[in-house]
């Protein structure tokens, strides 16, 4: 298996990617592609121990900043690290491709250049939620702003794919995210949701409120993307101001200095659980080919996460079964290739 | 002036709300209706101290439970506390009423008993939000779960005026919550309603993202009912797993325990800091009528809260404020009483 990595996206590019490259091979079974500029690659590398034959580099003289237009710059700069990297996945030199840079850029450039698996009407962008339980996923978090009940249906399907089949979760529970747990709440999306997805063939155990999105009540959240994305945003926004509050009240003396010196390990830890960067990447699924998208801010833990879950998706064949799912519960649309 | 006070509404109701009262009116110059029965509150008041002629009772013999069908409930219990509540206002007996009782019973009821302030189109709960800095509002929380842009730019308007008239906030800054900074970003909403807001009589500070909300970047942040209701609720549910995550830290040994022995009164200020019950009530923007809604589990000191609230909201006149703001600019809709 060969992934190949953008290795100029993200805010600690290129160091902390060619870090996280090298730890992961030694702890996946994948040959990774380092996709960038080849003699700053070739440098880094130079310092580095790794196996014979497991990391090369592909070179691309461009980047695409964080801070660009999506649309323009994919269109602008052909031989960027992030659209070269599509671009192996598309003439089958690379099983998957994996990039921490410009999200917009990185979902626009894999929908033009790989499509969308056959009968997938959305593609979702899909993370690994941090609750208090055991961790399960959210989608769509930001590839459709708006969406119909049934493409969030088709997001069912694909993340309870994606849960039993890379997260090792069987019959992954799926939840709408809803304001009310009854049917007939929410807005006119999730009202035509619900009842959609009680017919459908996933684990549906109906609508979950977003106070209990922490506790880990479902496998699968499902919701459009708009949503999805206010949800990881604002659990993210929540956790650092609780904790830069608690910050305050840990540097009030000395007394309470030194109580904070004995909890700061136990809080690191539940810094990190709720910190979904941790996770390893989020796939965009329904993408004909395989596109996770790290965390800009990736450190190179990050991207060894995300290498190596990546491998684990390109393993588990999560794409074909996607295909066999859709086509074998096809739901009527009025308007289809909306 | 005269606040009517729903004494059977909520989790800890009638003893929490008779006692709220009764702090209340010693902190604020009105005369409380206490709304409910007759003998029951009777017996509660008989052991508080209370200034003569400054709570009253206002008999009524129904309850309406939390868990019952809204629109069924306010048709069928006329005389419950939280209808007639509504009708001492109506009729005049009343300025304002206050009520922890079920949201969806008391949002339809004061729809249907008082109406609309002339000109706006919905009516939006509203309710401070916590934050690292000062706290700020937030609206549409749930009166509405499928809005219009044009309705976000009338929550703009009354966001504004009640953010400076009865939070003292001067020239409150107005942002819209988005999934983005820039203008372009967002669904179809955000988008229309964006540039709706450039033009619109506030102090429009542009788009607020959801990892911002916790720090009071904007005074007022304007959202769908369905979006705010999820912020708020989520805000909510992280503050309480992250709390109680950290309280298996805390148990851990004895000098865990120790530590968080010195650090518990600092970390019950965030917690309660984070809390949106602490603030005192959320109006009901744009009804015509004083209407304000306090948590379901509140407490008295949440009561009292907001009940004061609720007599400086009477005082400043906010609702002829909205309806000066709101004439002065009105905007086509081609579909306006839908």
């Amino acid at each position: 298996m060969r992934i190949a990595v953008d290795a100029f996206g993200g805010d600690h590019a290129p160091e902390a990617i060619v870090k996280g490259c090298v730890q992961a091979v030694s702890e996946c079974n994948a040959e990774l592609i380092l996709v960038g500029k080849e003699q700053i690659l070739a440098a880094l590398l130079e310092h580095e121990d790794v196996p014979t034959g497991k990391i090369h580099i592909h070179h691309a003289e461009e980047v695409i900043e964080t801070s660009e237009s999506p649309v323009d710059s994919i269109r602008r700069k052909k031989d960027s690290s992030l659209v070269v990297g599509l671009e192996l996945v598309k003439n089958g030199e690379a099983d998957a491709v994996v990039s921490a840079g410009n999200t917009g850029a990185y979902l626009a450039g894999a929908f033009r250049t790989l499509g969308r698996v056959k009968g997938v009407k959305r593609p979702a962008l899909t993370t690994v939620l941090p609750t208090v339980g055991n961790p399960g996923v959210i989608l769509d978090v930001g590839a459709n702003a708006d969406c119909r009940p049934l493409h969030l249906v088709q997001f069912a399907q694909m993340g309870a794919i994606y849960a039993e089949h890379v997260l090792g979760i069987q019959h992954p529970r799926v939840g709408l995210l809803n304001i009310g747990a009854e049917e007939a709440k929410g807005n006119a999306l999730t009202k035509e949701t619900h009842q959609l997805l009680k017919s459908a063939p996933v684990n549906f155990i109906g609508n979950i409120e977003p106070r209990d999105v922490p506790y880990g009540l479902a496998d699968v959240i499902v919701c459009d993307g708009f949503t999805g994305n206010v949800v990881i945003k604002l659990i993210e926004g929540t956790a650092s101001a609780l904790f830069s509050m608690m910050k305050d009240v840990f540097y009030k003396s000395t007394l309470t200095k030194l109580a904070a010196g004995i909890l700061k390990p136990g809080l690191k830890t539940v810094k990190s659980r709720m910190d979904y960067s941790e996770y390893g990447g989020a796939p965009l699924l329904g993408i004909d080919g395989v596109v996770f998208k790290a965390h800009g801010s990736s450190d190179a833990k990050a991207i060894k996460n995300a290498v190596k879950t990546t491998a684990l998706y390109v393993e588990a064949g999560v794409n074909e079964k996607i295909k066999a799912a859709i086509s074998a519960y096809s739901t009527s649309d009025e308007d289809e290739d909306r």
